[in-house]
């Protein structure tokens, strides 16, 4: 079964906002089974989207739209549809009182008549009842094609995808069974593994397609599967991975779960009994970020110290004047005691400390641009490590994230 | 002069990454006054790219197309290329030297065979010459189309725009000035927006195009006008933004300039001669990850104290155990207790402390999921409020965050 996508608005064309739409229903649409032909953003007007259908129907069996409803598109949307299926608008009472209901709670001002236009739809539609917004899903079709529109604003979008659309698919449409498992490599470039897992790579079943995502300084290899038990999809994804390890054996790390790394390592910890800081002065609050932005993340995280002045790393982690003048503030001496000096004012039995210079100036440490030291500290660990990463500020960032949750994922799998 | 983009790659059509390469391209383009159609992303496929081909050739002035070349792509595009422009490959000797000289500086790693054919190119083509990587970008021509290929590495891609592309696309289309500007509203929704300026909006010219963009309790508003001359377009619409003021000037906070939020501050602090830091519990850092991620920040930023876990608000930032015995955590005297501990704790004149609860559970403090507390200290200033945003963790952070920095600079700019 196959499916377009189709996003609608000069937003995403003029490059004003990225277009995550997409890639939240490629990737959904993708793991129930529908194989996605294309995606086609296009301008909101009647035209530009009456050639959108024209190219998909009957070549698709699916067509999923988001965008182009709401009172300031005009609902261009909507009247295309209704152009498009000879049909016209009609009023529809739960919608109206569903509008006027969210305006008394949440807007508290009176609905106004671009608002009521909302509960207009097409008569003939099937209505996928949006209880997160004012602009309802629709679901139309024409000889073997289905038309869906859903409301742009993803998080409705979204709610509107996991609630209606996709029982609706499944009620509609038998589907494939679907198997997607992703291996973590590490240390070696795309090109490389791509000629040491040639032959393997020839060899793949048909049914079974490879993804290589590298993404600075590690490259995912992904195996999805299609056919009709998923029991022994999973079997042929496992063993085929299994011949990956006389190959690049070396460089894997495992598989990519569907827990994100920062809460593997809060599991590991968690396991433990211990608690983790972090001390950063060149990531500056995003390692913190990466921990706190999951829910639960307080039952294993203590704080952070984010030191940014040179003088709050001696003054809040007690880093020593002499240490700073004999190796600078980027050096392991200083990193290894923002760790101790994090443990001690917070109380956690790890942590973890960044110093650097992402650069694009050389700053006061008389350090090459891209410099970064990493210390970690446990129990049973006392670890530092100097890379040189390169002269892209942002890449620094990630690469130095990329870098310490990797460390401190491995340093603390060995204690257990 | 229209153009069309062509992201290729299963990787965009599966949803394993976020097709930024089209938002970036999109928005280039868009600021040297060329008009995107569309945007297309297809399979890596020679069928799906003649296709995408076919329904550009001499419908839009320019194609440009990324991703589909490298070795583990198979350099479809560069093979489908060949085929519909009648071409063969042919060996470039330049191209060879510097990939040799790539992997000699960087992989470390002999050149593979995989490596060497991305020497091979098109022999009709335009090379441009990608300095950053083994990719190369090809420019043809087919009637009055130009095709042009990128690679697909975003960091490659962005180089090649700037450095080669837009210099040949201006030295060979004459294109029209182009103008930009985007309004800032706060605290009024889209559609009463576009119903107390929907006179203003209808009477518009023709070659002034209007977009809303609303995002968590902001809705910017953005003008984009295309003509000969490009200082009377800049007249021309700050003449219709001024108009904007009888009706919603209560709600406009100023125009989006091309400063970030957080160094808009950052310079408001510097003239004043202060300095920041930050006190965080819910926002875990993310705060002061927004200062710490431009370059430049060190002038004013001086640190930051994430307290995630209850004891460490009253050990580094002197929280009172009765302040939260009587109020909760999620309070506003113990936002206040951790603005005054930050600037304590690290010499910072000013302090904006976050504490709240973001759920998806109710937490140790009794109070409604969503509620979050900003406090503000500056040398004037002592300022705390309460907000309930809503029960989505990911949204609460982010409107947490907006409110922070918006909260931050009013109360900073009204000292100046």
């Amino acid at each position: 079964m196959r499916a377009d996508i189709i996003t609608i608005g000069d937003e995403i064309l003029i490059g004003q906002v990225v277009d995550t739409n997409a890639t939240y229903l490629g990737k959904t649409l993708n793991n129930i089974g529908i194989e996605v032909r294309q995606i086609h953003s296009i301008s909101d007007n009647k035209e530009a989207i009456l050639d959108a259908f024209a190219t998909a129907q009957d070549q698709v069996d699916l067509v999923v739209m988001t965008g182009g409803l709401g009172p300031t598109k005009d609902d261009i949307t909507k009247h295309t549809l209704c152009a498009y299926f000879d049909d016209t608008l009609a009023f529809y009472p739960d919608v109206m009182a569903h509008i006027d209901e969210l305006f008394r709670k949440y807007v508290k001002a009176p609905v106004n008549d671009l608002n009521r236009g909302q509960a207009m739809l097409p008569s003939s539609c099937t209505q996928l009842f949006n209880a997160h917004g004012t602009a309802m899903g629709m679901w139309m079709q024409k000889e073997k094609t289905v038309f869906v529109s859903l409301p742009g604003v993803p998080f409705e979008m979204k709610h509107l995808v996991q609630e209606k659309l996709i029982p609706l698919i499944k009620a509609t449409f038998s589907l494939p069974a679907r198997v997607h498992k992703t291996m973590m490599t590490y240390g070696l470039g795309e090109s490389i593994i791509a000629e040491k897992i040639s032959d393997w790579e020839a060899a793949l079943p048909q049914h079974i397609k490879l993804a290589y995502l590298p993404n600075l300084g590690r490259v995912r290899l992904r195996l999805s599967a299609s056919g009709t038990d998923e029991a022994v999809l999973h079997q042929e994804i496992d063993a085929l991975f299994a011949d990956l390890y006389p190959l690049i054996g070396d460089y894997i790390k495992g598989f990519e779960s569907e827990q994100p790394i920062e809460m593997q390592i809060g599991t590991v910890l968690t396991q433990k009994g211990w608690t983790l800081a972090t001390a950063e002065s060149c990531t500056g609050g995003a390692l913190a970020a990466l921990f706190t932005q999951h829910p639960g993340a307080s039952t294993f995280f203590r704080g952070s110290v984010v030191s940014y002045a040179t003088e709050v790393k001696q003054q809040l982690l007690g880093v020593q004047q002499q240490d700073i003048e004999r190796h600078t503030v980027v050096s392991e001496p200083v990193a290894l005691s923002m760790a101790k000096g994090v443990i001690r004012q917070t109380g956690a039995h790890v942590a973890i400390a960044t110093t650097g210079n992402f650069g694009p100036t050389q700053g006061e440490a008389d350090v090459e641009i891209g410099t970064v030291v990493i210390a970690i500290i446990a129990p049973n660990i006392e670890y530092v490590e100097t890379f040189i990463f390169g002269k892209h500020r942002e890449r620094n960032l990630r690469k130095t994230l990329n870098k310490a949750l990797e460390l401190l994922h491995n340093k603390l799998a060995s204690e257990l």
